[in-house]
């Protein structure tokens, strides 16, 4: 309608303070003067970019229409003629440098032989902020290890000597086919750590009939992703609820109308939890060289979780379930159901499945393991009738590495597994054939796993096939007697001759 | 009414030997040949002052009014012409300028973000004796650690879906508001560690409506706290019961008519304990460079906590408390429960509350844990019908780092939770504001837990929100098959092409 | 019959492409062009060989007839004039002349002391292939190492003041004498690790009065073992069961005939397991130096393992027992066996005996370990009556380190155990004198472990003699508190006085 | 009665071979030539000091009157002239000289504050033989280290408000009086680790009312120890019973007529364990240099342990008792109960007591400690009335390290404790002083235990006390995922502004 107005970089640069703050992202120059204090990592992150490009700090933090949104349309100051921007010559740090070497000597994919190795490789790539965001969890990570270490707490009691010549693994989650028992659980701003960010999953799981559920705070748009997939590509859309309800009802339906399958409501995260790792990569940044400072912005050690949470609305309540029924006809799953008792409150509520998560440990620590939890979960539905039932599923997700663990949640009675992080760390690693690679080594450990296990179904997955007795021990070992440690010295094998070898 | 006699330093350097023996204690002189014998630290260290000024020494280990109430009249021989006194100049061993350069170079405030970082500043920053002082516990030091892994044998059972949009962690202990339900607990000889000793906890606590617990063994007078105390500032009195059981009502009836509002009397210290890092530290200084030898002075390894303890009373008993009761109308607190039957006792002799604690792991090694023994205390209470009573509350104390920590022990039952190092280590490493900043981490980490948890008020912290069937587990790893451990090769992930990045 | 026709190198020199592929083994010249595809192993292995002599790489990773049998007799071309190959002169690398330093300097003999020692020894000694394929096992080799640990949760209960003088622990299996209650197990591919492979435990067994289990993978063809038996020497044989059912029958007549006394299937192998450190090995050998390539061959990272065993058969089940009832004389016995279903069926099924087995850890992991399966096999099976029956035997494999493991599966309702890894890394270390050290070793524990329990006879050990009330407790640490951990300060012991010392 | 011949040294250097071997010994020569066959630690060992003076070698490995009662009088060929014996100048090894510093540089016994630093000592400054011998177990000494462990599996319930201003922990043995409630165990060859060996013990013992359990196999002689006791010091016999009854008699009778107040029969040894460090320390010396050799003695590598030990009588039954009990009025007690059934046949045998042992680890490996045996006894005793009874007392040794341990061993019904390698390390480290300081620390410790426990005699140290309920419990930590673990990034503290620090 309206004539674009073009700017030029040293007009932008003019306004470079916070008494007049622009900056430009994706080609368009804002003006966020009066936005700096409500900016939720502060402002002082703008400032940095007051009269620049901003961009590339932006994009992989920022749903991307965020300012847009953000801003009042007088803010929208018009386009950029980007050949009078200054280029900014990057300085290459010692630390990027030795990054961009790992970076090149990473394994070859085909020396990847599990799901541990990409989680290795991505550590060793990543920016040190995104491997930060994404590997955090919350407090002391006790729940993020507990989700793994649960799994071994559970032990197989497999069957032999029946026909295994064909097994098959495939199954169908809220009435859509899976060729595995599971699913790509939404993950947080992928673009952090791959420039094609949650493209990458949408590929693959194209490529594999795997489900992928897309993440509110994805870093590439809904949009993207839905464009990005191939014709009958089934997904699921995770979503954290706006505290305006009006965005969120958008949101959802809109969401139906592109065909997603399934809306995964997150249940746990009112507030998001203190992750130390991202908070303490926030401190290293505004602290270089800082002294110690009286009344400090508190805001300041949030880390990025935190500054991109803020919409998320704490008063959300099970008083909403029905206004979502009225929105939607899509199944609903309430995500991060910790309890017996708000799992049977779900089922009374109508949802259509839970999924029985602590959100990867970033949120409550010390909270229990899905799989734990999914021991109780049963037991109660069962109880009163509500399990099995077809119409509503129970999904687990957290700590899963291996396809073993899958198979043990599915004993347990758990429809299928949601697997957020390895693959994230696949594609931060390798890309989207990082992302394949993981899958098929699901697909390698799954034909193992059933054959070793006497089950040629899915359904022939039963729980005597599980000695899960010891799950719910939450042993601590007793504080050593570390003075005895000292002095006991332990036994020593038969020396070769020469002790230089 | 009398002229003071007024002393030179070289006077008084003419008593520099066990048969005359003068020091110099704030700027007065005695004459402590006599109590030589007597004092509880044992001769050596005075002698070491004998004719010179003791002040710096003296200080931080010693209640102010030691001196003057331990000597007769008679030896305080009047005070110093300060200018006649030589000064020492101290070299400073390697050792403390690597404490300095460590203290100048302590991490921002700002980058502090949980109280274990407290902890480790002041492990770096504090001089060897006060860090052996306040960091040892008895024995083997196993009491200290488990009451910090008993939490860790507690997991939640968070709630999901109710309005947490606000939600309120402050509380009444014994009737008197706090924004905590946290209490600073009674810690000794703040000066070793902070020139302003306790004094930081007393203006933080004003600062942020927390109530301080002072301690008998304090550094700063019971007077000069008190004085510093905001308006209408809470304050409890830790106690140490006396032989002499007069001095004990004076002090009693003191702090009552002071304001203070709650005496917690320590039962659980008729002796104090073992604490070999306090040892240690004793006999690393008397013995730089001495020879075996016989028949050595059995006190020389005794550390500082006994020399400044000799005057508690391993008497009390039970017959005590109507005494107690007799001489004032403060509520009682019994500090120091550590079994069922104790509670039980407590509760029928009358007292207000009871304090689960082992002293911080530093009397009884392999006690339990406080948040151990309150399960077995509620459940004995509530079959007598004595729980809950308004009239009669519960604290907790020990181990404690998180708020997660402190509403567990809401969950089984405390009214409140007594914390005592971690606000000592945090003045310890930066002053009044450290403490500030701990209380702030509390209630961020109060707001986050209440949500995550689902429970708007302290109220809503119920005991289904926890799982602590672990809780009395006390696991021993069986010891280790060493030659099986050294021959296993463990798994090793994909390797990057170059081994030397 | 026909003359043998003689090639010479130049000739097969000239079929070294994938058009054209002739290779040498043991002396005779095959045409494997057609088969390049087939290849267990993947074509790359071979053509790596095309037109020279691959005896070295085939011998120990084939039954010695592979070629033989896979190949049809028009490809097998005639013989080699064996002066006419060029011989290839070995770079010998500088892992392998470490390797050969330390197999120079292994410890004498008399200093291995347990079988630990051998581990070790052949840890260090053996080719870095050959211990990958014989140390590892599945997935996060959870299972191998439980296999250890399960024995360290059963305690003993020794009685004493019984008349030891004399302490007897023969016993029979199946029927035959045996001087330990310990049968070697199947292991494979014994020339990977010495040029003697199996028959070095076949020549010590028969000094020893022990039982060999004869593995189908061996590297020693199956005659070649029993033509070096001593007269009387008892065998059994292991049997993974062909896709040709008629290979089989004729495997097992054949081994009646030449004697053998028991008939051992491989039930808990349809597909053997994903064994890392196997296939790390592979990986690394054929990725040296590659770049991350798309669509690579899945094979690749298969590993030795998998490369040798596409002929057994996943479709085996219980339907099959008749048949081989149907075929043999010799006692059938089920080996690996992982749950007490499945040993009622055994047992239902009329065979004469199961083996309570994991495969070493090499299968199913976190499977349980064939010691605690015992427990609940021996309850069901007694609970039917089934238990004890001199009819059938009770056998466990895995773990076993010391004659006290053994006793302790005795005292549980074990007829005998069997043992296989120690057995092979005694002859990769020291050849059959190991062998016999290790089985000396066995009877020095045993005549001291019985005297000790008040055990005179195998009869004696008895369930009472063993506390196993932990067998089934499987203990996971909970995750630690890394800064509690690390802020904490370990007690340190008296310093002596010179630090330097 | 017969003149004395008297030899010199060249006369007896020249029977230096196999042929004709003789030694001399405490000055006399002995013609061992026909013995050398017989030698328990093998012949290499004498034939090492054929022709020469083989004493400082032989002392404090044998009961001073080995020699002249293995060999028949006229092998005993007469005295030695001193004179003409040539003087071996012994090379100082570095490790020696090393051993020698550090004996020189050992911490001032005023600095030892436990019995663990006793250990600590003794093991930088014993010979590596001594220690070897002292602190060797049996096979992968779990036991040893259990003992311990199991200790810190209770946990105490302490009193309160109990007037323990005097505690009193005296008690009676078998109605002797003890300052403590412990007595010194016997343990073997004390002059390995100090010239005086076990008469250190019996100096100390006298000077502070406690007692001494005299070893059979102690370096020095039985009368030599009591004839350095003070007037009316206690000492109890341990006894291993030789296959010789009458040598055992004589021994027996010899003892209680010189005032032995008990007798303590081994009954957990009818063969010497397997101790893997002793047996190492064998190897070393024989091997050095060796090439790894077929068909070696076997004899070789049993260690100190096995070659003192050959006279014990592996028949030693419940038969003997009548027998023992005939040939003396002295209680008797046997040492090395291991179970419940034993406890009760040994109460029905008629003796005065049990020690619940498993000889400090060093015999059946993976037996349960002596502190668990306890809970099963006294219930069991108890069932049948057995139990309280003062005419039979219950003891329990191994793993003592502090006086908190002796408390929870008499909570749960031991009349006292044996302790033993603490008192032989203390004299290994300072000889008679350092046993009293570890009766000192001993004192101290039961001082400030009883007083924190609220008991102020041991009939107040009662089962309420303690928390047993774990103790039964043998757990293993499951195998971790060494992979997960690797990829798992510990939390941070925060840092310190220059990492150099």
């Amino acid at each position: 309608m309206s004539d674009i107005r073009v700017l030029t970089g040293p007009e932008v640069a003019e306004h470079a303070s916070r008494d007049s703050c622009w900056i430009i992202v994706h080609g368009k120059v804002y003006d966020v003067t009066d936005f700096l204090d409500e900016h939720p990592g502060g402002s002082k992150i703008i400032l940095k970019y007051a009269g620049k490009d901003a961009t590339e700090a932006y994009e992989p933090i920022h749903p991307p229409d965020a300012i847009t949104t953000n801003l009042p349309p007088e803010k929208h100051l018009g386009a950029i003629d980007a050949s009078t921007v200054a280029k900014v010559i990057k300085e290459v740090t010692e630390e990027e440098k030795r990054r961009l070497a790992l970076l090149d000597a990473r394994p070859p994919l085909d020396s990847v032989i599990n799901l541990h190795d990409f989680e290795n490789v991505a550590k060793m790539v990543l920016p040190e902020k995104a491997w930060a965001y994404y590997s955090s969890a919350s407090d002391d990570e006790i729940t993020i290890r507990e989700n793994r270490m649960a799994y071994q707490r559970i032990w197989w009691r497999p069957r032999i000597l029946r026909d295994v010549s064909s097994v098959d693994w495939s199954t169908t989650i809220l009435g859509q086919k899976s060729t595995l028992p599971v699913y790509i659980s939404a993950t947080a701003l992928g673009k952090l750590g791959h420039p094609d960010g949650e493209l990458c999953l949408t590929r693959a799981a194209a490529n594999h009939g795997v489900i992928q559920m897309i993440a509110t705070l994805a870093s590439c748009s809904f949009d993207d992703i839905i464009d990005a997939a191939a014709p009958g590509q089934t997904f699921f859309l995770q979503l954290y609820v706006n505290r305006d309800r009006e965005i969120t009802r958008k949101y959802v339906q809109h969401a139906e109308k592109r065909g997603v399958k399934g809306l995964f409501i997150t249940v746990d995260a009112p507030q998001l939890g203190r992750r130390e790792k991202d908070m303490r990569m926030k401190a290293v940044d505004d602290n270089a060289g800082a002294e110690v400072q009286k009344g400090q912005d508190v805001k300041k050690d949030q880390g990025v979780a935190r500054a991109i949470s803020s919409f998320i609305d704490p008063s959300l309540s099970w008083k909403d379930i029905p206004w979502f029924r009225s929105i939607t006809k899509m199944p609903i799953i309430l995500k991060g159901i910790g309890s017996a008792e708000d799992a049977v409150l779900a089922y009374e509520a109508g949802v259509q499945g839970i999924v029985l998560s602590n959100h990867g440990g970033r949120q409550l620590d010390t909270a229990r393991s899905g799989i734990e939890v999914l021991v109780e979960v049963v037991t109660a539905l069962r109880q009163r009738g509500y399990f099995p039932d077809p119409k509503f599923e129970i999904y687990v997700d957290g700590g899963v590495r291996r396809a073993s663990d899958v198979l043990k949640a599915i004993a347990l009675g758990a429809k299928a597994v949601g697997v957020g992080r390895p693959f994230l760390y696949a594609f931060c690693a390798y890309g989207q054939e990082g992302v394949e690679k993981a899958i098929q080594i699901f697909r390698d450990e799954f034909e193992m796993n059933m054959r070793l296990l006497g089950a040629r179904t899915i359904d022939e997955i039963v729980p005597e096939m599980v000695d899960a007795s010891s799950l719910t021990s939450h042993f601590v070992m007793t504080p050593q007697d570390n003075l005895f440690n000292n002095t006991y010295q332990p036994l020593a094998l038969a020396k070769f001759r020469d002790a230089k070898l």
